[in-house]
């Protein structure tokens, strides 16, 4: 294990993949693995990608990765797709449009799929930024297929956070923008060629215009991922953002309170574990089936079993 | 608070609306309120509705519950809406198509916000189920806009779930439909008057056609639900996946699950609260501060937490 670990740090690829799947996998001793993968980390930017469906994120953040790559950027990526019993595992689609950049040794892709619990992939998800952080990657980047809470939430733990957005919506836009524009840093209308960019850029200024207050007032831009029309733009108001972050200091407070996210998550992923192994009991199914017939309630069993497994 | 609960049981809307505030907001002994309403559940059939932004979600619910109406059924629905410190609460843009519906004294429309702990809402909208049913809905909807995994989990605990798809989703159609094809039971395509509509329809029926032992395998229809065309057959699908759930008694081993689930997240609730409490102390504050410099990592602070609340 020590040597997977050195080997991670020399910039060796496959033990960067290996020891990925042993976390994702949670194998015996994967939590001693990232307590010394731990040591090395701090060094990486991290940037969330996300946006409702049809957005184009992966053709953004394949341009976005190919400019990094002209500044001979060592990047990671991780992408979070969900995953269905039909296909057997996380969606490649959407990775295929970036088979020119996987080929290349300074680039990492990831996939993550949702299976198993979310709290077992937002756990996984930040054990990878670490392996990606001690492997040597200058920028990470995460990026979401869903626009849910969930989702929402492991990407909010960058730093910082990408909307990209669409023409083209029609009313759910409302409820996208109200769901993220407090975790968006920096906003992009993708598919700039398309009616109405110009219309959804102006709606989402108006909206940010609505707070007065700003300490960095996220910038909006257009883009045209499929041609690079608009990239360097958009990167430029990735770097504002990051020299805002490590001028005002707000860098630090950012990584705590994405350290403090973590740590309740890791401590949830555990209590989770222990309150499965208790529902696996025949006392627990006993209980349950008489919840058919209301002669017991969930809340009533929900009690007994958080008085049985704390202090 | 009986009181309450007997106006509930006699159908009186304003106890409906207030117990649901008061069990949303955790109001001191919520819980003992839901154990008293609990007795009274399980007579409501549950739709879920899912699908991603821009399907036309609202519309459809709307129109399939006016077609509930002339057949006189009590309606219940609830509309999971993202929220943002921006607009102050849950989005309304989608309800007001619904106002014609709102005036009517059979349907009781509630919109759940995302604000708060995911497991908060979660527990708030299965809450809403139960007050709901002991109100006498005969049909109660979940709605969501997300097509992230935490709002699936939501729908899932539906009796049925239907996924409204839509045309022109593009690529990230291909992740949309592998996160959801395992809990869709009737399928729509909605905007059927679109370019693409016979194509998407023909996608989703070739994908669901790569399992071969459905025991009920998801209908799938074309619908416009603007003008209302295919209501009555997409209707027909959910009653059909009703009618197996009965005939084949998989409705209870459903709501067994469905309580498992339920169970399960109330005890996360409880801990949370507990981890919260934790964590805002002194203590871990200073250890927290440590993560920045990697004298520790999240992993070992991690497990004190947890080492300190179990057994």
């Amino acid at each position: 294990m020590e040597n997977l670990i050195d080997e991670l740090l020399k910039g060796n690829k496959r033990a960067c993949a290996r020891l990925i799947t042993m976390i994702e996998n949670e194998v015996e001793g994967y939590e001693d693995l990232l307590k010394e993968i731990y040591k090395y980390t701090g060094k990486a930017y991290v940037i969330g990608i996300t946006g409702p469906p049809g957005a184009g994120k992966s053709t953004f953040t394949d341009k976005i990765v190919k400019l990094l790559r002209t500044h001979n950027k060592k990047v990671g990526i991780i992408a979070i797709d969900p995953t269905s019993p039909f296909t057997k595992g996380a969606i490649l689609g959407d990775r295929i449009r970036m088979n020119d950049l996987s080929v290349d040794k300074n680039v990492f892709i990831r996939s993550m799929g949702t299976r198993g619990s979310l709290g077992g992939l937002s756990n996984a998800t930040q054990a990878a930024i670490k392996v990606f952080d001690a492997y040597g990657c200058d920028y990470i980047f995460i990026e979401t297929v869903g626009v849910g809470q969930s989702e929402v939430d492991i990407v909010k733990t960058a730093d910082t956070t990408v909307m990209v957005m669409v023409p083209g919506l029609g009313d759910d836009i409302q409820a996208i923008k109200a769901g993220v524009m407090e975790i968006a840093d920096v906003f992009v209308v993708n598919k700039a060629d398309k009616d109405g960019a110009k219309k959804t850029s102006i709606e989402i200024d108006m909206m940010l215009d609505f707070k007065k207050d700003w300490e960095f007032r996220p910038p909006v831009s257009l883009v045209i991922s499929e041609s690079g029309e608009g990239i360097e733009t958009a990167f430029d108001d990735i770097l504002k953002h990051k020299d805002y972050l490590y001028k005002s200091e707000k860098i630090y407070s950012k990584r705590l309170e994405r350290n403090k996210l973590e740590i309740k998550e890791i401590v949830h992923r555990k209590i989770e574990k222990l309150v499965n192994s208790i529902e696996a009991t025949q006392d627990v199914d006993k209980l349950l089936i008489k919840t058919i017939t209301n002669e017991i309630d969930p809340y009533t069993i929900g009690e007994k079993i958080y008085k049985s497994i704390t202090k």
